[in-house]
């Protein structure tokens, strides 16, 4: 149950996969980074493993996405959008996905690098 | 780490947002019952709540849709796809909501009625 006085509105505690996308993305200091692509989703848990922000593009099309773990994700209910304590550096430097790819299973390979960077653990 | 031995591909254990429409839910007997139109995720612990279970509808058209809590959805590798433990009827006179309203956060009370007609504990 939801304690009623929390500030976060029980209404809005749920989000579709419809409209994961666009989802804004910000900095520690409250800058946008950018915004959710989309997530991948475990099968069978049902938990986001991690999602994949995009910071735009050139005429606003991304060609590559950044795969964040879950972990490194918090929801802000005064923003309305996700915060992560990394920097845009540190996220410049990470493992990409080329569009594409972004939509479909990544290696797993490729994965256990992604998550060796941030040094987040795969639950799966 | 994945059991190399599984026969469950670990290329396969995640599903984009962007593919999870689609997916097909079986009956206990194999028979198909419909397809996930999408999930609600939970903003801040990213797991899924419920699914979104489409019969298809007049020229293919849905114009409603059956929400199911997640932990009733078991994932097949064999099928690619969910089973869950259901009978159609029960589907059928489960609590439904319009397409319209699929894509934006229930009511608290909605949800309460929708898990309590199925058994099931709500996380958040």
């Amino acid at each position: 149950m939801t304690d009623p006085s929390s500030p976060c509105d029980a209404a809005h505690e749920l989000i579709s996969s419809a409209r994961v996308e666009g989802t804004p993305v910000y900095d520690r200091a409250g800058e946008k980074l950018g915004t959710l692509h989309s997530v991948m989703i475990h099968k069978v848990s049902g938990q986001v493993a991690y999602a994949l922000l995009t910071f735009g593009g050139f005429l606003g099309v991304p060609s590559r996405v950044h795969p964040i773990p879950w972990e490194k994700l918090r929801y802000d209910t005064h923003r309305h959008g996700y915060t992560v304590d990394l920097s845009r550096d540190m996220l410049e430097n990470a493992p990409t996905l080329s569009l594409d790819a972004a939509d479909r299973p990544s290696e797993r390979g490729y994965e256990e690098a992604l998550f060796g960077y941030y040094g987040s653990s795969m639950f799966w």
